[in-house]
């Protein structure tokens, strides 16, 4: 993509992202994280964000059945050859590969890029050595890089292939990328087209991410036009089985790699859908700070109703006798108690988490130890949603930051 | 088609179907009708065959919602208009219509044309006036209609409109033509797709009928290249939903009247799927013999395990005393006496009907007038079975008996 890219994206572009990620990492170091540590959201929540999290690039997930054309594709994009990268007929690709933007030509193995604190892939610690020696980075100088991280995979087997061949688990090791990724690319091959029980498994697994996903149905140039609708139609015919969206999903046709076309009897249309494709990915970064931006608001927004539960729980505590008879009390009555808390600050019954979590995670904690409300501190979240991150949208071109308006218009209801 | 077919249905392939179904009609007359009537097969199963369930020509479906190009279809295959026929972008057609080979141009009336005993459609009357002032023959000379019969219906309307604006069981009358016919077409309009939950039900009600099914995708050159795959995809991603089949339906994909092409991207396409289309609408009659063969071994199988049941509870009837406690006895067994006779004749369990309802049956019959096993008629029943149908079969080209004797083996299963 880097040169077809560079004309499209402006470096303007890039710099308002990135304006816009530098502006969310501050907003959250001053203002988010302080309450949080206050009230030890972390113990209850999710951990304190680093910056690392913020600075991630837009990660691209390529899945598929094995010679779908994964890594060839992978090639196409970064216009060159990656270190590590092996391209071939038979199942070929091992291991996941983290394909990111490097001054130099580098392959860093799983267990030392799963320890990296400025790197995304600290999670994957949980799925132990077994998977870390299946997992490796690649860096390479490529111009795309500096905007998406692409994540290659081993294509999925048919039948005890998959299952007695790996030694973690698949299906929970995509879902971990998923979660983390911007875009999931599946890819299906025209030529060959065939969907296993294992590869359904992996889609089903996706569940909760249809947005991210899209299709490319490769190699469609090794057929005739007839034999392609066919296939395509059977393709669609199954997913719409597989995935419960009504919404379809989006498919680019097309044959993704540097080869001359087969058969040009559909250039026109793959010519298009590569277009498409491109600018697509193009927009990753873009799309992938309003996420950003949604996801803080979201954090900011709990991190507030977090410290106001915990602060009035403290208030409700006696000063002197009955300490741990009336913590079990406020324990038990917690709905009730959080009924007031929404009468009192005006808080959507949609803004309280899980009470039940709630209520174990509270009984371990001493409500004596912790903080009184500190209304400095819930004013200047409230500055946080209310000013800063408008602000930080209005540097957006006006059609990003209108629907980084509808999807913060979403949360608010 | 007219034309068009010509060349490609030889007068042989004609003549050969013909006599086979002749040949059918006078197996039934002579050996299967006398055994059934013996021992009042109609009584328990299904009426007595007449000359014109055999006779009538093979039939096709045109199903659709408004406007999706039903009757330019049917125009188009005729090459003539055919008196009634009424084209145009709103809902126009607004009866089903039964079109005909006929010597001379001829609107009739439904409930005339549901008493004619030499057409297929007497049925209908227990769909009432309400539904016969809906319902019309229309006769044309086109070559075509020598070899089949079209079933134009209005088109589908959506929520209200065709709950409340029509005075019948739009999808009860559609599941009856669809049970007679030989094959069911469900237009789509690819400039305008739309599936209604109305139209989604009369789908749904074709289940049982999966392998008479094929779609088309009308009007396919009305948009560009890519839309039509957003499109195509689109009904195949939520036809996969409402049919249950894993096996994906054939799609036609072009534009199917006489009018060049608005955009001609996809000519090469079209055109194959156009031949693709006609071809099959020529197999039909060939292939809707082998249908009817297929029904009468069926018939012709449970009118011998009939025949056996009634004169086995004939013979264990009581000269003098007792007749109607033992009568109530055998029914009350009905089961045992049903393996007595299994094991004594050798027929498959599968051969047996439903035995409640032949024990709700034969509660209203004297067992006692029942007639004698007759072993010469059973005999003549087991040859009609061994030796007549596999020399019908075999005056089918190669392909077509062996097609043929699949389905049979299918049956003996
Ligand atoms: N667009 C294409 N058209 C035709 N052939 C292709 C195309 N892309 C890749 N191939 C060929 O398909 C084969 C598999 O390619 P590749 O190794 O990239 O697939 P993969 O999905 O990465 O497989 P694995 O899952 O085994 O890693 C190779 O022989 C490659 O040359
Ligand atoms: N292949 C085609 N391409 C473009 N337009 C078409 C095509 N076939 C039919 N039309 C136009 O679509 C409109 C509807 O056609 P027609 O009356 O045949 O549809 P229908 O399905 O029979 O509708 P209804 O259900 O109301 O009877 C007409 O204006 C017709 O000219
Ligand atoms: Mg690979
Ligand atoms: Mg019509």
């Amino acid at each position: 993509m880097g040169k077809k890219n560079k004309e499209k994206t402006p470096g303007d572009d890039r710099k308002v992202t990135s304006a816009v990620v530098e502006g969310l990492k501050k907003l959250y170091k001053s203002k988010v994280l302080p309450l949080e540590q206050l009230y030890k959201f972390a113990d209850f929540h999710s951990p304190y964000m680093l910056d690392s999290d913020f600075d991630a690039r837009p990660m691209v997930l390529m899945l598929g059945q094995y010679s779908t054309g994964k890594t060839t594709f992978i090639r196409y994009l970064v216009e060159r050859d990656f270190p590590g990268m092996h391209i071939g007929p038979e199942p070929t690709t091992d291991r996941f590969c983290a394909i990111q933007y490097g001054n130099e030509e580098r392959v860093t193995p799983g267990n030392a890029l799963a320890v990296q604190a400025d790197k995304p892939f600290r999670g994957l610690t949980k799925f132990g050595t077994a998977f870390l020696s299946k997992f490796q980075g690649a860096e390479t100088p490529a111009p795309i890089l500096e905007e998406l991280t692409i994540i290659d995979t081993p294509g999925v087997l048919s039948g005890e292939k998959q299952r007695l061949g790996r030694s973690y688990d698949f299906v929970q090791v995509t879902e971990w990328f998923a979660e983390k990724c911007d875009l999931i690319l599946l890819l299906f091959d025209a030529h060959k087209l065939d969907i296993s029980d294992e590869f359904k498994r992996v889609i089903t697994s996706l569940k909760g991410h249809d947005d991210k996903i899209r299709l490319v149905l490769n190699k469609a140039d090794m057929i005739t036009g007839q034999q392609l609708m066919r296939v395509y139609g059977a393709l669609m015919w199954s997913l719409g089985k597989v995935i419960q969206t009504p919404e379809v999903m989006r498919v680019y046709i097309g044959s993704f790699w540097d080869q001359p076309l087969h058969n040009d009897e559909n250039k026109r249309l793959f010519d298009a859908e590569q277009r498409d494709l491109l600018s697509d990915l193009r927009a990753l970064p873009r799309n992938s700070a309003v996420r950003k931006i949604n996801e803080l608001v979201k954090r900011a927004r709990l991190a507030k109703v977090h410290a106001l539960i915990i602060s009035h729980l403290k208030n409700e505590m006696p000063a002197m006798f009955g300490k741990s008879a009336k913590q079990a009390e406020l324990i038990a009555n917690l709905e009730e108690e959080c009924v007031k808390i929404q009468r009192q600050h005006g808080i959507p019954p949609g803004d309280f988490p899980d009470l039940n979590r709630m209520k174990e995670l509270l009984s371990v904690h001493d409500f004596g130890k912790f903080p009184k409300l500190d209304k400095r501190i819930i004013e200047s979240m409230d500055e946080v949603l209310a000013n800063d991150i408008p602000a930080l949208m209005r540097k957006f071109p006006q059609d990003t930051a209108t629907k980084a308006e509808q999807l913060l218009g979403e949360l608010g209801e």
